[in-house]
């Protein structure tokens, strides 16, 4: 059973799902480097995965064969499943203190290239464009179905990143709340509508690009920047400069010069930091709410080059030793290490 | 300089501490295993670390020299300095979007024994007491000074823990603020006793004990179990069954017995997890508030088993692969992995 639970103390907001790995030995490192012929997400493989959902692939080729662009399929040890099953929560006793809830969900894996690309910046951005495409094509999809509060689209490179699989992939959460993180935001944007009269967000990206300290890179549309207080060494965010709520209404144009935009942002972080693990994640809007004027479309990128420790857990404040100016100046730059 | 950044989109709190690391190359892997000729902790090495600000030492012995037991020196590389320094933040432009402070703190380094030892089940009772008297002889000293608010005890051990140095240390932080974790857990603290004119933590604990469905391990005083949603596999709290929100009025026969617990909770962890990393932290009420009865201190223990990935970053909300009625199961028998 797939179980959503909320510490009465701490407020932390936790899917148990015991599907995903079971006993102890589960958590020995996995085998990352796969080599090509190994590799289950390249062309030819389809059988090494479950059943595709959606793909992109030539008109002539048939499902779970090759021919494909991109291709999603679910994940093959989902977080979350289709359907809630009727299991018991084994022992646990629910009551007021401990609240819980029985949950289902999406999980599914976006195969990002037939080829045995690893990262963002070996993509073209025509590859890369449809990629996004997709993404966008199936949020459209699942907000359809009616059943599901909130999806994020995220990408984990490298094993501290949490990657287990090297060939390229993202992957599609969707699932039936809205979590905490959004949820601060909409409340952040409220508030500042509230007093303001304008779109958090929109603020912050019109000073960035006024103060233009802590800016990357940028195209018509588009701003990338590292942000004020960014949670990890190198954070960087890709945001709309126009006040775009629903990620899945970008226009075919948009969606290549976000592709421009990553290609170049993600090639400036491999050449600075010498190829490091990162997540990003597309953070979006939830599928329907009555605030929705209160979200910005964006994504964040975490280059991991430092670890979470014992002050960072204890106090939920973090620690980060370099400052955003300094990392966006290195980042304009790039390529950095060499010097 | 250091400063604390607030975010006014995620609400993150952000200490930029540039004096810590600074060139991107500073964040190649760390030599982490240290043989003992080369270990800057051991005793005989005092040299290689700054001056100490306290030990417990053998009353011929001489500060800086052999002889102790226990030592606590400022940290080589800290994430606080102890006075604010004059120098303007470079370019950074401070307005109202984007709140900063100066701020100063202490960042010192428990040497918790002279020998190489690494992990806490390695520690005699004995010697783990004096470790827990000298944190709370050391919180004394610095609530004294009446220039902090908050501090914490934190241990990491491995790398994937943020260790960087193999013999057995914690660190002790003291910041001028109370960081967002403390304040969300008073926070509900308050309202607890708001609804049902009692301590929350007393009221999960006593439930935990009656439940009896994710206790680990206790003694007369004290309860070790796995809490209801935690944040990572295996998650571990040790707590005392009465209300006590000041650690540092802790009696040596309460410490004594912290230690008897302490050592068995690692232990277990050590036999079932096969010696993982990972990351414990003292968490303490701040040294001053009208509200103190709003916190009790206890210890969270998080083995480092997994990476938090695109949705946990996301999100706010963590998977958990590990149900703590499975996780506290195992940790009370021990030693499964080789089952």
């Amino acid at each position: 059973m797939t179980e959503l639970r909320h510490d009465p103390i701490t407020g932390a907001s936790v899917i148990i799902a015991e599907n995903r790995a079971g006993r102890p030995q589960e958590f020995e490192p996995v085998q990352y480097a796969q080599k090509k012929a190994d590799c289950p997400f390249c062309e030819g493989a389809e059988a090494e995965t479950p059943a595709e959902v959606f793909a992109r692939r030539a008109v002539d080729s048939r499902p779970d064969a090759a021919g494909w662009q991109v291709r999603v399929v679910p994940n093959k040890y989902p977080a979350l499943l289709r359907e809630i099953d009727g299991t018991a929560g084994g022992d646990a006793v629910v009551d007021s203190l401990f609240p819980a809830q029985p949950i289902a969900g999406v999980h599914e894996v976006i195969v990002e290239t037939p080829e045995h690309l690893e990262r963002t910046s070996e993509f073209t951005v025509a590859a890369l464009s449809e990629v996004i495409r997709v993404c966008r094509d199936r949020l459209t999809a699942l907000r359809a179905t009616g059943q599901l509060q909130y999806a994020t689209v995220f990408k984990n490179v490298g094993p501290k990143a949490g990657a287990t699989i090297r060939h390229a992939h993202s992957q599609l959460m969707a699932v039936p709340f809205v979590p905490s993180q959004p949820r601060t935001i909409m409340k952040h944007m409220a508030q500042y509508w509230e007093s303001s009269d304008e779109c958090l967000f929109c603020a912050v990206t019109q000073r960035e690009s006024q103060q233009n300290l802590r800016i990357v890179a940028q195209t018509k549309s588009l701003v990338a920047f590292c942000p004020f207080a960014p949670r990890v060494a190198y954070e960087t965010w890709i945001v709309p400069r126009s006040h775009d709520c629903k990620f899945d209404e970008i226009s075919d144009e948009r969606v290549e010069e976000a592709a421009v935009l990553l290609k170049r942002v993600m090639s400036r972080i491999d050449d600075t930091l010498n190829k490091p693990d990162y997540n990003y994640i597309l953070n979006l809007a939830p599928f329907d709410s009555a605030e929705l004027q209160n979200y910005h479309w964006h994504v964040v990128i975490l280059p991991r080059l430092t670890t979470l420790a014992g002050f960072e857990w204890g106090s939920g404040c973090t620690i980060n030793p370099v400052a955003p100016e300094t990392a966006a100046g290195r980042l304009r730059v790039g390529g950095l290490l060499s010097q």
